[in-house]
């Protein structure tokens, strides 16, 4: 039996927040189906942020509870804080995750409080899931942003990455998503953080989010596999970023990570020519936005043999 | 001290030939000198193919005579066969690469021969070099195209990979190129196949050729380089395949490749800001090809330090 590789698609929840466009739900919905129906089983479908101040993921409880209905998705969705958790509890999503950044400066940025503090509330939501989640509790991950660099601080602290790391894992989280968010990071420094936090908080499962902004995407997926991870963010087309600026690509594009896994003989469960319906239906709900991708491009080659059919 | 790469340009060649529009040579040498400038210092300056089929390349001899007043820089060139390799001695190039082609398809295809003509061609060419060279005889490697699929073929055996090199080696080969002309490779048989080749002719050394036409170019990179491989071929701005067609991009693109191995600690002796100048030049003399490359978009990021600054 092949080796496996899970691959999860963010672009509905990282994607789609940094579009001003709004997509319709039912346009959200169809995207949904059409990459369940292409075999992806894990999907960030939206943010439990307060709807006023992200407009395009004011239908988070409406796209859930569409992907609940799908049998065999892991539906997660991303929650700010204690009260975003309780809205995922009360839906019953499979997987809430948590973000905080491990620099003090992005984090201040982000969400006015320090890294410390934000490792405290994502304590204070396990805590909150253990208690109300009862025997069907979510999953609780966290996120560290900023893990390979930041915007505002340039280097960040490999070490300190590892603290943080151990910390959230002594907070109870389920996993861990090591991400390097504004796209600073290089194979390198990837082996090596990977290395290092999946030895310390083993058997806690270490995933990985990365951006393409400075085209080494894929080369830091390879790396981090190489190290260890079984488990990738994506998204379709590489929505994310800043989606009008040519330049400024956003997560790394899920068919290209597909194409190099499948490549590489590894499963990943998903058809890439099925996959292509679903960014037909994004590229006509979204005609502005750039969609990404080599494989869209230039197409599968004719040596290419996915793994569920050479089994 | 930090270990190093060579990655040598051969967008003067390999990114020249695809493009109809002439390139006058004076512009060609100050590209040259650009890049010298920015610490480049192997450059496959030209092909000596007949002028008549290549009208792009037909100063060959003018390029080259250039490229040998620059102190250091390592001038290498195609040859496509013995007449191209007396044009190499007469001007004193310092490398010249010959091309043969593993799938037997694509080498018909290409110069109406077998492999194994072109291997006995290969042969040839050593010996004139050995005979006529002198003590300062140019190195000559051979390049063998489509190691990693082919558009004809499909699916290349590894093993008659295996064997070619092997061929050429003994027939003496100063130096072999893995060439992925058609972007069909993937990081696992890039992997096997620099490892096992390596192990099979060292010490002659083995040098990557890639293309990313399926995105996986600097991932197939640092496979080959986790597998042994020193020495890269790139193109400044990604010159090269089908430049008018946004989705064929050509070889892998310099200023990334740099840009990976600098950040990764990995020393290359080219400085990213100074080849922003040779990327203007080409820029302004072919304004209707696309040039590509993450960080001339994105720029570098705040985390970046190269490795002769941090010595």
């Amino acid at each position: 039996m092949a080796e496996s590789v899970q691959i999860r698609e963010v672009g509905m929840r990282d994607g789609l927040q940094s579009i001003a466009e709004i997509m319709p739900t039912e346009t959200k919905l169809a995207w949904l189906d059409a990459e369940y129906a292409a075999g992806v089983r894990e999907i960030e479908v939206s943010s439990f942020v307060p709807p006023k101040l992200l407009p395009q993921l004011a239908d988070a409880e409406a796209v859930v509870k569409h992907a609940l209905t799908l049998p065999g998705l892991t539906v997660s969705a991303l929650i700010p804080n204690s009260r975003g958790a309780e809205r995922g509890l009360a839906l019953g999503v499979h997987e809430m995750n948590f973000v905080l950044s491990v620099s003090e400066g992005h984090n201040l940025s982000n969400v006015r409080r320090s890294t410390e503090e934000s490792v405290a509330d994502f304590r204070r939501v396990v805590e909150l899931c253990r208690e109300q989640g009862g025997a069907n509790r979510p999953r609780v991950n966290c996120g560290l942003a900023t893990s390979f660099g930041c915007t505002i601080e340039g280097d960040v602290d490999e070490d300190r990455v590892r603290r943080i790391a151990n910390e959230v894992a002594a907070a109870g989280a389920d996993g861990i998503i090591l991400a390097d968010t504004v796209g600073y990071g290089n194979p390198a420094a990837i082996g090596r953080v990977f290395r290092r936090v999946i030895a310390d908080i083993a058997p806690v499962p270490v995933a990985a989010h990365f951006h393409d902004t400075r085209g080494l995407g894929l080369a830091n997926v390879l790396a981090a596999f190489a190290a260890g991870c079984k488990a990738f963010d994506a998204s379709l087309g590489g929505l994310g970023g800043c989606p009008y600026a040519p330049g400024a690509t956003g997560n790394i594009v899920l068919e290209d990570t597909v194409f190099m896994f499948e490549s590489m003989g590894l499963e990943t469960g998903i058809d890439l020519e099925k996959l292509a319906a679903a960014r037909e239906i994004v590229h006509r709900a979204l005609p502005e936005v750039m969609l990404y991708g080599a494989i869209a491009k230039a197409g599968l080659p004719r040596n290419f043999h996915p793994v569920a059919q050479a089994a």
